[in-house]
């Protein structure tokens, strides 16, 4: 028996720039042409996008390869729309020179994200994001993904953009529930991170439903450097980059068990409330903080209980499918007071048992 | 407009380790067990190597998660069997704690190690090569991937092995025409890379022929030590790892072309001699090189050149979907000896216009 050693090389350490304005997005398709090389640029869009005038705000009366999903929304996020698009990609002869170019809400970014990394391999992809929650969250991390028939990113990979650009004036032609859902990407910013940026929140929450551009611009620098900060230290989701994921847990389960009835940052929601009773059952807070979470989610609109159609055993069983799962059984990552995730033993994701979380969805039915 | 940038750090330098050996197959479900701490072993197989009895060779007794592709063969490299892996995976409530066990030929490992890399953003992944194409080649280097409808490997991911165990004693259960194409991936290498190799094939090729035990560790062994050192290189095929696809530039239209009715290590035969009448054509070779070549080949009893009933047209369409092709024409990997490729100007592939392509596909027709 012999044995012989290969050494991989640790892939290049790379960094991207965010380039966050306001009405910033005609001067984009310029932008992108002139700083990346790639011949093969393909846009891949929604039918959404399309409407709002977005490709053709990108555009402008240029001519582009492109791939609009259709219809709009999570029921599309599917490994059979990336199915579609390599193909598209293919008909094209587009090869390794090919260069994404996602344009969209969270959703066009999980899937250009992901096509992108699969693609002959591989290929470059810069974001566009044009909703609350894709401009706060999606479009930043590289974490990319597509559902399966049974549970959320099922199929994905980390695929770091090479550049995202956020243009807050796209988001004046997203509708209110959209708009109101994904500004609880930026409520948990806050929470786990930046104890002041809540408080900015919930000081500026009337400028913010008004959909203001001085505001927004700010909320969106806050969660770049946020969000930024704990990318750089964990990239690939080893350890403390879970506390993005505050919410997620029960979140995810709600968002899939709603049928995608709710939206992701409403499911989000329900679960960043479920963290907070979480924490009340394990005595990691009195309450008080749950209910200031609860006012300012309140004044977003968005629900902060379940219906009574959830069934708690269906939700525990998409909590044990939970990609994070170990055992079949997830940690949840939760605070020890607002701007501040509970840390212990330098793990930031807690055991939890069972039997407090079917307690937790008892009561996210009674609220 | 203000900009924000994040800094990804490198994914951390790695290595893995191949073990050659004769029989050793029966022990190595134990070897997995006692290196790899992740709870979720999941093997993924084909139906060949159940029949051929080495899913039980592994195994012995004991029972572990499988999943038997079915029928073994190129034509189930599709992402429609990946997807079918993924969920057999989630059905078993795996988690990013899953470990894949790809036990098969070079189809298994390329769709074992793709499933892997994009199961829950990627899970570990070691291979257990059972054919001459996979030992020689496919489970070495981290390529993975799937065909789409339209061309092959359109899906995929660079995703290294944890560990690759090479059992030369598998190789008994080959059927001959599979055994002998597989063969041609060990001549490339020796083409590419060493002549003392290249003769030690032409004196030894009845003992090869005959499964000789030490000569085939002896050739496992210098095939893993040619391609390692080609993937330590160029672990993402940035440049000079492309010289390992000598011969596959035609030798993978062809494959297509033939609707997969030639083998994978057929075309790359047939492939290697368009490469050497594109060598001759371009002054790179006097054609006794060629010749060299072809009757080594012969002795492997594999095609030397194209049946009537390939279209020209159809090959260089296929040629034009290359998965490495800029501006839809690729770059060709010549010789300019035996054991050393064609190098000008630190570019390992090389220019080759379409008339001469052409012209040699119809030579390719008349050998």
């Amino acid at each position: 028996m012999k044995s012989h050693k290969v050494k991989i090389p640790a892939r290049k350490a790379g960094k991207y720039e965010i380039t966050i304005g306001s009405g910033i997005l005609p001067s984009l398709w310029g932008t992108i042409q002139a700083d990346f090389r790639e011949s093969g640029k393909f846009i891949v869009t929604d039918a959404n996008l399309v409407s709002a005038g977005h490709l053709e705000g990108l555009l402008g009366g240029e001519k582009a390869l492109s791939y609009i999903i259709k219809p709009a929304g999570e029921v599309s996020k599917t490994i059979g729309t990336v199915v579609s698009i390599i193909e598209a990609m293919e008909k094209a002869y587009l090869g390794r020179d090919t260069f994404v170019v996602g344009l969209g809400g969270g959703t066009v970014g999980d899937i250009a994200g992901f096509a992108a990394s699969v693609f002959k391999r591989g290929v470059r992809v810069v974001h566009i994001p044009t909703t609350t929650v894709a401009q706060a969250d999606s479009a930043i991390g590289g974490k990319t993904g597509v559902d399966s028939s049974l549970s959320k990113n099922a199929f994905g990979a980390f695929w770091h953009p090479s550049a995202v650009y956020i243009d807050v004036g796209t988001l004046g032609t997203l509708d209110e529930r959209q708009y109101r859902a994904g500004l609880v990407e930026s409520v948990k910013h806050a929470l786990i991170a930046d104890s002041e940026y809540f408080g900015l929140i919930e000081a500026n929450i009337d400028a913010i439903l008004a959909r203001e551009s001085a505001i927004l611009e700010k909320i969106a620098e806050l969660n770049c450097r946020i969000k930024g900060r704990v990318v750089e230290t964990d990239p690939y989701e080893q350890n403390m980059r879970r506390i993005l994921n505050y919410g997620h847990t029960i979140g995810h389960a709600v968002e899939s068990a709603s049928g995608y009835k709710l939206l992701h940052g409403e499911a989000v929601g329900i679960g960043i409330i479920g963290a907070g009773l979480i924490e009340v059952e394990m005595g990691l807070s009195d309450g008080g903080r749950l209910e200031k979470i609860r006012k300012i989610l309140g004044k977003l609109g968005v629900p902060l209980g379940l219906g009574e159609d959830f069934a708690e055993n269906e939700l525990i069983d998409l909590i044990r499918r939970d990609k994070k799962a170990v055992n079949k059984w997830p940690k949840f990552v939760l605070l020890s007071e607002i701007g501040q995730v509970y840390c212990r033993d330098g793990q930031w994701a807690a055991d939890v048992e069972l039997s407090v979380v079917e307690r937790v969805l008892q009561k996210l039915k009674q609220s």
